[in-house]
């Protein structure tokens, strides 16, 4: 399927509806309509509606969506129907988090390697996987074809690890890290930090 | 200052630009263009024209935004220049981490209460708080004067938490379990679940 472009907005709701579906999913709803979808995840069933139509017409009037093709449909247009290896710097209490997070991730997006520069921390399991050194990175990227990279190492060294994925091929970028990283603009990086999470929700307070 | 009613993608940028001003203003930078803000934060300039014109003309044609000026406005309207005590449910690796993180919650946005169910957790030490039970969630809350709660609990007990975080009378809950919880319409909730935003890099591969 030729998608059209998206909006950004639209990108970072998709992966919500299809959380969401996947528990429908799992306790086997078949149907749901976006007034549903709308009041489980606080979204207008309008905007529902129109974010789902940019990719054809989905639903059906006075019956909705079916669960399963859009679970189908959601994961083919966020190509989740792709392999997607993830790499993860900084084996901390973050980093083993997420690895602990693994389980939940099905379809073909996993965390398959786990680096750090810390003589402590390597040859530590995480989660099945051996935190390997950092002169490891580049091989074992290419090795495993890793597309995207987590940072979850303290602020002042996340610039050098954004480096070396970058180095190493890496496509993507998920920066845990509360500091602003710099990479060339092919490289896509998205920064999830959980203190403007906070702060955002900081402003509804009193409203 | 009476601000208008934002739109939630403004209000969750502001944290954004927020940061990158407390990282200039360390830097000892005094003034800012909406092009370096851009090019940094990789947002369109006129975007962010918009978004900070929504409270007033702060920048100079010419010149652009005195940064100690805009954070003092932006830590306005978010209103983080409140008192907003936080509580965390869940001591595991996510909720160590994110009390580690406490330092570099500024502002008097503060974690002040860890509870954990596990008696193994209760008593231990994280960044200078007490692991304390679920039975005193209620009373510390309280005491506190907490305002917003964080889940980082598994995702199946989320929903007991996010109750008794209600219950206690917090306004807001910072839910990182990957599950939707229910609350009543007057509690914000907002997800922050790592696997969205992973889900959400995907889209930009090989774009």
């Amino acid at each position: 399927m030729k998608t059209p472009k998206i909006s950004e907005a639209v990108v970072r709701r998709l992966p919500v509806y299809l959380r969401f579906l996947n528990e429908l999913s799992r306790r086997s709803v078949q149907m749901v309509s976006s007034q549903d979808l709308g009041q489980k995840l606080d979204l207008n069933p309008a905007q529902i509606r129109k974010d789902l139509a940019y990719f054809g017409e989905f639903g059906k009037k006075g019956i909705g969506y079916d669960v399963a093709y859009l679970i189908e449909k959601i994961r083919q247009i966020l190509k989740l129907d792709q392999t997607i290896p993830v790499a993860l710097v900084g084996a901390g209490n973050l980093g083993r988090a997420l690895c602990n997070y693994n389980a939940y991730l099905k379809d073909n997006m996993k965390i398959v390697a786990v680096f750090d520069s810390s003589p402590d921390k390597i040859g530590i399991q995480m989660n099945n996987l051996t935190v390997l050194p950092m002169t490891a990175l580049g091989e074992s990227i290419k090795e495993h074809k890793v597309r995207i990279g987590i940072i979850t190492v303290p602020a002042f060294e996340a610039q050098l690890v954004a480096n070396q994925f970058v180095e190493a091929g890496v496509e993507a970028i998920l920066n845990f890290a509360p500091v602003i990283i710099k990479v060339p603009t092919e490289i896509r990086v998205h920064h999830a930090d959980f203190t403007t999470e906070l702060m955002s929700l900081a402003y509804y307070l009193d409203h």
